[in-house]
C-alpha cells in the first residue's frame, strides 16, 4: 500500500483547499484549474458533438472502438464543471474499456436548478437510445454529482419504462442532498477536501429551495434501487460522502442488486482522479474498467 | 445478467440441499461428493507436501509460476472439508493470477475442536514466513469456514507481531458463530443451503461449549480489523450468512482498513464454486485475480 502516496496527496490538497468563492464565476474558474491539473491519459482522442440537444464531448480510443459506450456526468457539486474537467477519468475510462463515451455539459446551478441537470442527463441517455444504441452495450459512469446523476437516471429511466444500461459507476457519489450520512460528522477531520458547511453552500443553489428528500436528489437516503443494474461504488474513507456510498450499496443490496462497494482507506473525494501521484487511483481504474467489460460482455 | 443461470443454481441446490446427517462421516462423505462436481480448471498441477506440520496441498500454474504465493483454507463449517474438496476455487485463484497455493489440511471438530483450525491456520502462515517467503507476496484466500480462517489468521498474526500478508479474498466467508446476523432470518427463505439450524450443528461441534463471541470465532462481531491488509469479500444476497460480510465490511472501513465489499444478487453460498453453470463464478473469480493481482504488485 502506497502509504506515502496517501499522506501526500491529503498534504497537497490541505495545502490549498477549495476556497470561499465570492461569485459562482470564481467557483468554476478556480474548479477549472485544478481539475487542469489532472493527468489526462493518450490514447484517445475528443470530438465536440451533440446529446440530447445539448453541447457533449465524445471522448474515442485511438485505436478501434470496443462495443460500449460509457455515458460519464461529470462532477461539480452541480454549480460547476463541464465535460472536459472531467477528462481525466473519463479518458482512463475509455482506455480500460476500449469503449467510446460521451460526456455531456449539463446545465448547473444557479442559473438552472433542479431538475433541469437531471433532465438533461435523461436527456442524453434518451438521445442515445433514440440513435439506436443497444442499452446493453451501455453504462453510466459518473463523480460525486455526477455520481449521483448516474445513479438517478437510472432511477429516471426505470420509472420511465426505458430500457437500463448494462452498469453504473461511480467515484465518490454525492447521492444525499439533505447531508445526513454519519460520515458527514465522523469524516470531517479526515476529509481535506470540504466540510459540511462548503457542500450545503452549492446544495442550496441546486435546491433551490426544494425538498432535498427526493429520490432524484437523495438516492442514498429515500430511493428504491429496485431494478437498477450492477453497481460499483468507489470512495475513500477520508470523505464526508463516504456514507452517501455505504448507504447506496445497501440499498442496493436490499433491491437485489448486484453491488460492488469499493472503500480505499486514506484517500480523498474523488481519488481516480489522483493518477499518476496515487497507485490506488490507477488500481481502483482497472477494477472498473474490468467491471465495465464484464457487464458489457456478459451473456443474457 | 445470467437471470436464468442463477435461477438454474438454485433449483440444482433445492432439489438435492445438504441433508441431515446421521454422522460426520456422512457429512463428510456427501461434502465430498458434492464438492467432486465442481469444475477443477486446466492448467494446474498438484502434489502433496506439508506446510506447518500438517499435510497440505500445493497447487501450481502449469507454466512458470508468478510471484505470489497463495494460502488457501477450504471450507466445510470446520468439521468436513480438505484441500482437495477446494481445488475448484483455488485453482481458479492460481490460473487467474499465476500464483501457487498451498492449502493446509487444517484439523476438524468434532475431532479438534476450537482453536485447533485456527492453530493449523496460523502454523500454516508461520511455516511459509520461517522459509522466506516474502509476506508482501503472499495473499490468503478462503471460502466460507475457510475465509473466516483466512481474517482471524491476519487476526492471530497482527496479535503475534508477525508481518502481515497483501491481501485476503474471501468467498461466503463464515464469519459469526453466535449467528445473529439480520440475514439469518432476513435471507432464510432465499438459501437453498442453509438453515440456521443446518449451521448450528457444526458451529457446536468446533465450538465444544466455548464461547462464540471472541474474535477469532465472529470476528464480524467483535473484532477489531486495524491493521489487517486490503480484503475482497464476495458474497451472494441468497445467504443466511451475507451479513457476516456486510457486518466484517463495515468493521474493516472503520478500522481503516481497504475492503471491497461484492455483493452478487440472486446466488448462493460460495458461488465461485459453480464454474461452468454460472457466468457470475467466473466473472468474481477473475475480479479477485485482479485485486490479488494487484496487491502483490503494488508499489510499497
Amino acid at each position: 500500500m502506497s502509504r506515502q502516496q496517501r499522506e501526500q496527496v491529503d498534504a497537497a490538497i490541505r495545502a490549498r483547499p477549495p476556497g470561499n468563492h465570492e461569485s459562482v464565476e470564481q467557483f468554476r474558474a478556480e474548479f477549472r484549474e485544478t481539475m487542469a491539473n489532472t493527468l489526462v491519459p493518450g490514447g484517445i482522442r475528443t470530438e465536440e458533438t451533440k446529446l440530447g440537444g445539448r453541447r457533449a464531448l465524445l471522448v474515442e480510443p485511438a485505436a478501434d472502438p470496443g462495443p460500449g459506450t460509457i455515458l460519464y456526468f461529470h462532477g461539480g457539486a452541480f454549480v460547476v464543471g463541464s465535460p472536459e474537467t472531467a477528462l481525466s477519468p473519463t479518458g482512463n475510462l475509455v482506455t480500460r474499456t476500449g469503449f467510446r463515451a460521451f460526456s455531456p455539459d449539463y446545465r448547473l446551478a444557479p442559473e438552472d436548478p433542479y431538475p433541469a441537470a437531471a433532465d438533461d442527463a435523461l436527456g442524453a441517455y434518451r438521445d442515445l437510445l433514440e440513435q439506436g444504441v443497444d442499452p446493453e452495450s451501455i453504462v453510466f459512469a459518473g463523480d460525486s454529482a455526477g455520481g449521483g446523476l448516474s445513479i438517478t437516471t437510472c432511477l429516471s429511466a426505470r420509472d420511465a419504462g426505458l430500457p437500463l444500461p448494462a452498469a453504473v459507476v461511480v467515484f465518490s457519489a454525492w447521492l444525499d442532498l439533505t447531508g445526513t450520512g454519519e460520515s458527514i460528522v465522523t469524516r470531517a477531520a479526515a476529509d481535506p477536501m470540504f466540510t459540511p458547511e462548503s457542500l450545503a453552500g452549492p446544495a442550496a443553489l441546486y435546491l433551490a429551495g426544494q425538498d432535498p428528500r427526493q429520490p432524484l436528489l437523495s438516492p442514498a437516503v429515500s430511493a428504491d434501487f429496485t431494478g437498477l443494474p450492477p453497481l460499483l461504488l468507489q470512495v475513500g474513507t477520508n470523505e464526508i460522502l463516504l456514507d452517501d456510498s455505504t448507504r447506496a450499496a445497501a440499498r442496493a443490496r436490499e433491491a437485489g442488486v448486484d453491488v460492488i462497494l469499493d472503500v480505499v482507506a486514506g484517500v480523498p473525494h474523488v481519488f481516480p482522479c489522483f493518477t499518476g501521484m496515487l497507485d490506488e487511483a490507477d488500481e481502483a481504474l482497472d477494477r472498473a474498467g474490468l467491471f465495465l467489460r464484464q457487464r458489457v460482455s456478459a451473456r443474457r
